[in-house]
């Protein structure tokens, strides 16, 4: 058994409050997970990143494994340590960046051989080299291996991709073997198609992981299309286990997705859209690069408990993105974790006291508001 | 008068311990200031800034006039409130950068007319435009208009630009008009020339400011002769107002024109070689580019006072540089800001004991040593 014990607190409709608890510390769930592609979740100091409210951390097995190296880094003590982070991180398999950056892919039974998108070195992952890195990154929650296509896609390429993700579930399984101060999560395949997420929830809970995810999901479909499948697959998932929906997304994705049984969210968006000048606050997603911002003294949120959201006048970020400055990815990086993590302890609170639907309504009806009127 | 009393605490040879006491807060001399060109310390949040030891910083008139705009920035309370830095803030007169940065200048007895290097408008600077900015601005240290050339040069422009920068510094100090709660410093040019720079000197003493910059150096000539200048021209400057050497230097720069009576230093060196990969320490320049660093899982110097060059392996922070992540930029510009710091805060404790020559080799001769020895 693993340590990685998860605990339901609560319930409200499908939507869940739990906590997993790790030797690294407490994951309080619904959680949105920071990505630290290559070591960094970029432009913060991890002391800013856990002042935001984040409890784990993702990484990205396809770059550590590129630069600076799986062996690299456990030689220098594991990714905590080099990194600097002492609470969980989450890895995962390395197979969905394959598929989307690297070059000359082939994919076999055996698993994928590619070339690095940065200097065309020949690597091989497998189910079984996959567990091996995120072992030697010493990560905390390991993924199973697994093929991720693209939306809208045929039915049997679907299905051919769920059953080799299953066989690679089961790799996976034997070659973590037993380390039960890490957790490992099997990954739901099947595209759009009910049946085909049944049968491949079916087999990993046959195989048995410490948590399951929802993988293949914002990968090209409509919103409606991922929730409808989040819909059906959810209850076909064990009570006990975390689920985790991979990827995944924008405020309004976490929410929609919160209210159908998801526990763990991770996505590089709030981090990318901040160092492109796009600010998430309760007023839903202010561009600073508009001019409107330019001469507005007043600050991005006067009541967020963010202060970086309090501090600095629009006027002045909007100087900061227009200028280029580095600052300005920091703080719009801060100000969007720190959004995500509001809009996920708002969730756990409303879920305890019974009223995520009227939290979510609340959420909503803000967003469609939109921003505070301009100047005159 | 003005409100910015200079106390000389103590004396070391030609060196100088003060204090400068201002509206916003003390400034320890030596000092060094960092550089926040468009508003903001490259990098950094103001309180890491403060955390290094600076207790004033430096703002660029030129990159603020054309962006955000010196008008802007007034109406919006000003470049302290805009940055969220509440120490003294001291301004160039932007005449240096309009001569290395902006296109199609053209130089008048009035003044400099130029076009923007970032969108081409058109611009004048004069004496009096430039106390009107930095008045705007609102900063506590506001400089002259001057005019900057490089070296070498001949000697009848070096005199020519010296006579004109006279002139200006004549019209800056009535434009200036009565501002207690600002100081006004003065610049002395004049080249490489004793006689030009003595002459610079006498003239801007009876004008009289409440400081006197040296401008006009780190230009382009070798390190010998900027400090020959130094020797020649303190001397010739009143002993009971601060002395600035403007844009200097390396630390080993700085360190000299300390030993030659300089109180106040500014540079963009320390944040732009940390952009760039580069490591001030106590060991020198530690480039982390460089291959040994890769799996060193060493700190970058063990003893630091600062935390960042003690919790970071040189391995972790050569693969932030390598993958240019923002995380190295803004944690080898704070390593590099607090050595900085260190060096001049090093320097007054040094001084106060009289024993700035021993500091001085001692310093040097850990330069000189060089970085630890590579690992095995």
């Amino acid at each position: 058994m693993t340590d990685h014990a998860f605990t339901l607190l609560a319930t409200d409709g499908a939507a869940r409050r739990g906590r997993i608890d790790t030797p690294r510390g407490d994951i309080q769930t619904p959680a949105f997970m920071p990505v630290g592609t290559a070591g960094t979740v970029k432009a913060m100091y991890p002391e800013q990143v856990r002042e935001t409210g984040a409890d784990i951390l993702l990484g990205n097995t396809y770059h550590l494994m590129l630069r600076p190296g799986a062996e690299r880094v456990a030689s220098l003590g594991g990714l905590h340590t080099f990194m600097d982070w002492q609470r969980p991180i989450l890895t995962d398999s390395g197979g969905f960046q394959v598929m989307s950056l690297a070059k000359l892919r082939k994919l076999t039974e055996k698993g994928v051989t590619f070339r690095s998108h940065i200097d065309g070195s020949a690597y091989e992952l497998t189910p079984e080299r996959s567990m091996e890195i995120q072992t030697l990154l010493d990560s905390d929650i390991i993924m199973q291996l697994d093929e991720c296509i693209a939306l809208p896609a045929e039915r049997p390429e679907m299905e051919r991709a769920m059953e080799l993700s299953l066989r690679w579930a089961d790799r996976s399984k034997t070659a973590f073997g037993n380390q039960p101060h890490r957790a490992l999560f099997g990954i739901v395949q099947g595209g759009d198609d009910a049946v085909l997420r049944a049968r491949s929830a079916a087999g990993l809970k046959s195989i048995g992981f410490d948590g399951y995810a929802v993988g293949g999901l914002a990968v090209g479909e409509p919103q409606d299309v991922m929730f409808r499948v989040l819909s059906e697959i959810t209850p076909e998932l064990p009570n006990e286990r975390p689920r985790y929906l991979m990827g995944v997304g924008k405020p309004d994705d976490i929410l929609g997705a919160i209210e159908r049984g998801i526990d763990m969210f991770d996505c590089v968006h709030p981090t990318r859209a901040g160092r492109h000048g796009h600010a998430y606050t309760r007023f839903g997603v202010i561009n600073l690069k508009n001019a409107r911002h330019r001469d507005d003294g007043r600050p991005l949120a006067a009541e967020s408990p963010n202060p970086n959201c309090r501090r600095f006048s629009r006027a002045y970020l909007s100087h900061l993105v227009r200028q280029e400055e580095i600052l300005g990815a920091m703080v719009l990086s801060q100000i969007n974790l720190a959004y995500y993590q509001e809009l996920v302890s708002g969730a756990r609170a409303a879920i305890e006291a019974g009223r995520l639907a009227d939290f979510a309504a609340e959420t909503r009806a803000q967003w469609e508001k939109g921003d505070l009127p301009a100047v005159a």
